[in-house]
């Protein structure tokens, strides 16, 4: 039992929403009938209004009131899982690059990964920006210092990853140019050229990327939409293959949106761990979660170093600052080193801005209000397509983050349908992007981190119209 | 004849100093008495020491007047050409790695290859900081913005080349993370695995580094301490080996200063086209020199597309800000699908403000500004080490950039003078890092672009004192 008074209030009207007393779109008891109702103060009841707003079950709308939410679980079903593929070179690199190429300045890009800027906090920024530069430009622009950022970021890293369940010092954390660099290091320090790593499927096209660069084979585990990684599949998988590596998203999982549940999680670092296998884990999307608690990353239950975790804050305060890390456990030497080969270091001026931005504590707030925005404009996207997609399409229903994996009917092909899209200006990722034997060419990734409108609901309607004309 | 009447001044003045009319150290005419000397204005005696200013022929002693500065040429003998060697792996990175890490803080790092931040223009960056903080930060956090800040960039850059002599657009620049990046994608879209690549000798332990990563094989070529390269002995070793790409720095050499005359360029770049041979330039240090023009790139005499050219503003903005170049000629598509595949973006915030900052003009006026004091400090130090260290000593003279080579006798080992100096925290880079084959073990390099004052020459004669123990 909840032991707040408005927590006992809030679970009380999620209640009848569940037991549809009150349907999606019905108008709840204005404040002043809901003071009469439950016999408690008008704040209590804000406060119980707005915890139903952090779940997800109302919206507020201006002078009018509070309104139940609909979920969208009945809209359309879930894309199913695939099976287990077999090991097998990527080659994805030249079909990403052309979509990123030929879209980067579009209007409509739901094909980037990126929120839009106006879910960053620009006003903080340019604050914590205009007092770094004041005070600190002189130490941030070379080497020698006296301030010696990269360990001011690491600290505060360890801090926040506190929130993911993890225990860590600044020691234990690499910084990186974003969450791919991260993840190509952890790839390079745990495997080599021809090894079998096993992914996710579909996959994040980031990893299939760094997969190819280090010309390693890609194994393909079916991934439940909810669920995340299948761990009977893996257990098979290894048993068949020689995995040098896992590299996983384990917490809204891009492209499909699953989190794996906190069981499975502890299963797989159990299983990882008997065989001694690394296991890459991808947390870019960690701190968007809708409902509930911050997920444990798998991190958190290694306690033998083999979970290489990686992050960035660029699905959260924008990939322009490329700020991203790693905590390799026991690859930790090994990441430092090859991270110095390669000779590619990070500007401080960007790790000075995320450090001093996290010391600020608006971060927290920060996150809390875009996720929220991120639940809403799913919905939102997902009832479109609901609406004006063709008969038998299926969308993911993820609790987080901000992507969109859309299943149409087989015999579109997605490839078409993008070479269609972008001669009016919108584009989003085909599923062959996603796969290294082409699982998902009637597939797509939406970005629904963009600004809502009629005209952004317009441009997905054309995309609709659009898929009937790309048939195989 | 100068056409100036200045010009005809300062070069009267000039020969007057060559001639040992006036020697080093001796005050020169006021300029009242050179008015009258003359029989000009104020402004053209002015002017005219200006210029022998900027010939680092005469100094301004404040509240003094103008004196003749010596030249460091008499002090000590340059340090010598060696042999070619045979390919070989490379394997520096551990020692770099430690050395790195083990002085970054130091006082005195003469190790680093970095300007203290005394010689960066910060007041001029935090001015264009606020200005792009205020007006662009939307726009540069996340994609898909309305600037194109990566295309701002590369026209400052193309602009800027024009002084290397280059006739670019910005289609044909792509920018990296540093100057380091930018080589490690040239190599690796000009050969593979295994093969031969011919660098100068001493090398810039970066490109050894980038050898090393690729596992490919370094070619030292004897390398002269004032004309850089030795055209004859890379003709021989063409013949001798399957050399599959050469990366040079063909001005202000790092560590050697040297700078290839004008007619060498033409040849070096000749020599290759007949051969198919990719040139890697780093240009790092280009446009830090102190006398006359300057330098062409190679690239400028390149009609073939065979020379990829790399710089960054490392070395002139500071090295935090991570923006670097390469104009890759015919290698342009490759090095920008390497790019993606490596998935190592920059920092768009820098890039804004190195174009911002170029688009203020001051660029130029800072470089005038430090490349006097590099010269003046390059050879406050060679006097000190030409004062100090063993009998036997040579020190190499650049024109340009702000490192020197210094070569110590036979028999001291400079990794034993590097373990015993960073007991006093004071650093180096020892010369084992500068070869693949240990040429160069009784050699260290050291930055002069520290401030100067009588504790930096106090670190130097301890050093000094230490080489005397460092004994084979």
């Amino acid at each position: 039992m909840n032991k707040t008074l408005y927590g006992q209030i809030s679970a009380k009207i999620a209640e009848q929403i569940e037991n549809e007393v009150y349907l999606p779109g019905d108008k709840l008891p204005s404040i002043r009938k809901a003071c009469q109702q439950f016999k408690v103060s008008v704040s209590t009841i804000q406060q119980a209004y707005s915890q139903l707003e952090n779940l997800y079950l109302a919206e507020a709308r201006p002078q009018s009131g509070y309104y139940v939410l609909s979920q969208n679980e009945n809209l359309t079903e879930e894309p199913e899982m695939t099976d287990t593929g077999t090991p097998i070179p990527v080659s994805v690199n030249d079909g990403i690059f052309q979509v990123i190429k030929e879209t980067e300045n579009f209007k409509y890009n739901f094909g980037a990964a990126y929120p839009h800027s106006d879910f960053l906090p620009v006003a903080q920024l340019q604050k914590t920006i205009r007092k770094i530069s004041r005070h600190h430009l002189k130490d941030l622009l070379t080497t020698g210092s006296s301030i010696d950022v990269n360990l001011l970021l690491r600290r505060q890293l360890a801090q926040r990853m506190t929130y993911a369940g993890c225990q860590l010092s600044a020691n234990d954390i690499v910084t990186t140019s974003g969450c791919k660099d991260a993840l190509s290091l952890c790839l390079n320090a745990v495997a080599k050229k021809g090894d079998v790593i096993a992914i996710e499927s579909p996959a994040f096209p980031g990893i299939l990327q760094a997969i190819e660069a280090l010309e390693m084979n890609a194994l393909e585990i079916p991934t439940h939409p909810k669920e995340g990684i299948s761990i009977d599949a893996l257990k098979l998988a290894l048993e068949q293959w020689p995995i040098r590596a896992c590299a996983l998203i384990p917490t809204f999982n891009n492209p499909l949106g699953s989190s794996m549940p906190e069981d499975n999680r502890k299963e797989l670092v159990e299983l990882l761990k008997i065989r001694e296998i690394p296991l890459i884990e991808d947390d870019l999307f960690g701190d968007l979660g809708t409902y509930g608690q911050r997920a444990n990353a798998l991190k958190s239950y290694d306690r033998d170093g083999l979970v290489l975790y990686c992050s960035s804050v660029s699905k959260s305060l924008g990939p322009g600052l490329k700020v991203g890390w790693i905590s390799p456990g026991r690859y930790l030497k090994k990441i430092q080193k090859l991270k110095f080969l390669n000779s590619v270091t990070e500007s401080t001026l960007s790790q000075m801005i995320v450090a001093e931005y996290f010391a600020t504590g608006n971060y927290d707030k920060h996150i809390r209000r875009i996720r929220n925005i991120y639940a809403q404009n799913r919905k939102l996207m997902a009832a479109c397509i609901a609406d004006h997609f063709p008969k038998g399409t299926t969308i993911s229903n993820p609790s987080g983050g901000y992507m969109l994996w859309v299943g149409l009917p087989a015999e579109i092909n997605t490839w078409k349908l993008y070479n269609l899209a972008i001669k009016d200006k919108i584009s989003f990722l085909p599923g062959i992007l996603f796969s290294p034997t082409g699982k998902y060419n009637n597939f797509l990734r939406l970005n629904a981190a963009v600004p809502w409108s009629s005209e952004t609901e317009n441009a997905l309607i054309k995309l609709a119209k659009h898929s009937l004309k790309a048939i195989d």
